[in-house]
């Protein structure tokens, strides 16, 4: 069935950025300090509207009028931990799709407790993060170095099959879609697997490529029902993204500061046709 | 009286940039994560000194030191609302002047307690908010979703009067500057109106375009006791420079990220004269 | 003496960015939220990890990863100060070097108490802050104006003896290497002492050149043992990368906000050889 599968979302994608660019849809982040201004402004210039809180005394405010929310674990602590949660349970009783980021994962007893807690009592949508984040949240040992994949965990077109179980796996006990970034991306839903090959290696060079990319998964997420759609359409597009950034940095002497914003203009930029264009997706029914 | 005023203003405000490059006022802020970065470099970039504390602790030995005070709550929370309210307070003993943007008032009933209690504890220089904050400020219903005005709120030509009556009764009954951006900017106090018509569309691509502005208004606040002409010299130096940023990227084919930086760029390269040439200011006495 | 550690160094500082490309040091930072996101691509660009946490109930997992630990005081609250304690005990107990940057040291009393509080309790590898910072530190009355060091006691050719001493006298104190940035650079160790002449004015034009600097300091730390050539090595590094960025944006009519993109772009081209080339230092035993 690979190829209709394929078809469908190939056909899909870029009819869900033009529904983005329509509907502006307004994403709450409970989100860290370091990359949030990244998340913002990505949000932004694919068309959404992004809204920042962390206080617990609005966040049934903030949720209630949100199209997605993003729970990102990258400078957790006790106040917001229990926002995360309060929010979380929120967004479930209004059917708005949560999006979470357990950034490192697997790094710290306290981000695994967090994430733990998250998973059990907050229904997701979409899960991402790097092979050694998921593989934490699966429970399965790894060695993360801070808040990057530890070197033996990366996944290439060599290992796709281990990643593709691990994702498999925690999709079906989580009962959401849960995507992987890497040097192949993997986006899997039950028996459901697409592999997005979009991207570049200057994205690890700057810090906030992985929240901006679940921040635009989010933004899919406020203008369709279909969460394994809206993760393939992020990675798609922060991918696609990636490269245009690279090809206008190509000319100059250029470094990360350069390809950091290129990257912001490129979201900015991304239209239907390049998607359909340049999206290389590869889809699976198992 | 409107050509008075009006040359009155034209003269004074590009001194006022010159004042702020050779005194380099002290502006400290309580401000949100999300864009505290632009905000600090906006204020460099055009000559003044800016300092972030939120920590009770240290309010009223960093105030003692300031020319002027933000207040913005775009990422409040139970801890900085307090400081901002002793920090406010602090300020209002040493005469040093505040500006208060109410981000996101009317969005979360907890904004908008927070900005009553802000305008009933705190003497403010200048308030300065979307139309959709300002309407909140005042109590009168709107529909905000999240910290954008909301659409049928936006100011334009077409609806000034309806902009320029909230703006001079809350000033009548905070008993100080107030300012509403927009297409076109409003700046009132009491009888006392005008409009500024610099700026650039994409200054609403971008986080932070809002809470820079109020930090360069407060920067002007710092060097005169006149704070409708602070006022006014904020938002026509902003504006001119999203025109200048505008033009900047205008040749390649930038998109927000550029545009942001250059924003700061036009900041930075601002003149008295810049001001003098493209500045557009009309004002009334009624 | 001069030559022979002035050759020493040359020889060494070089080698030492490679050691950087090489072992990746992840470097944990309890930092502040106006510069967080410069700090953590400042230390990519160059070829480290950052991890940013502050919550005290991950503090024993995070430093036990790091090479190198960052205590940055910039926006400094009751909860983060106890995280900093733990981390720097914590990282004192393993062997890891711990990097103070006392922001604002001399403005406030609660600033004053902590950064006391930090070199009372947590053994330093280096401290570096500006002049009027080190002396806040040293106990010496300054009338330091916010976070930039306090006009007159800004260091030049002319007043190099006058900082020399405090870097030296504190030195001894903490038993610990003091960097003092300025228009020239002071890194003293008891009594081995080197200026380092590298940088340019726009740094100052931008916020968070100075939380960078302590940073870079870090990552070079986090694969020496000899945390005085660490320091030399930051400081050459982030001067360079100063000129290298000027050098950029010479030719365009830009501002601070591109002089800032391409100081993260010059730290990611530094390559040993630039180092080689372009370090001004001089060094003294006395």
């Amino acid at each position: 069935m690979e190829m209709s599968i394929n078809n469908d979302i190939k056909a899909r994608v870029p009819a869900l950025l033009e529904r983005v660019k329509e509907k502006k849809p307004l994403v709450h982040h409970i989100t860290n300090y370091v990359t949030v201004n990244d998340c913002a402004n990505a949000v932004l210039a694919i068309g959404g509207s992004p809204i920042m809180a962390d206080d617990i005394g609005e966040m049934h405010d903030i949720v209630s009028m949100a199209s997605a929310l993003v729970l990102n674990i990258g400078t957790l602590n006790e106040r917001t931990i229990e926002s995360m949660i309060i929010a979380g349970k929120r967004a479930n009783e209004l059917g708005i799709p949560v999006v979470f980021d357990p950034v490192g994962a697997g790094a710290t007893r306290m981000r695994d407790k967090t994430a733990n807690r998250i998973i059990d009592e907050v229904k997701l949508a979409v899960i991402r993060g790097n092979i050694s984040e998921i593989k934490a949240v699966s429970g399965i040992a790894s060695r993360t170095k801070g808040v990057d994949a530890a070197e033996e965990d990366m996944l290439s077109s060599g290992n796709l099959d281990y990643g593709k179980k691990i994702a498999m796996d925690l999709s079906r006990r989580l009962d959401c879609v849960v995507a992987i970034t890497g040097p192949v991306d993997i986006v899997a839903e039950k028996d459901k697997v697409c592999f997005v090959e979009n991207g570049d290696k200057m994205l690890s060079t700057i810090t906030g490529s992985g929240c901006v990319c679940t921040s635009i998964i989010a933004v899919y997420c406020g203008v369709t029902g279909n969460y394994f759609d809206a993760a393939v359409a992020g990675l798609i597009s922060i991918g696609i993204a990636g490269e245009m950034a690279r090809e206008m940095t190509a000319v100059s002497n250029a470094g990360s500061g350069t390809y950091r914003e290129k990257l912001i203009d490129s979201l900015y930029l991304l239209t239907a046709e390049d998607i359909q264009k340049r999206g290389k997706v590869s889809c699976h029914e198992t």
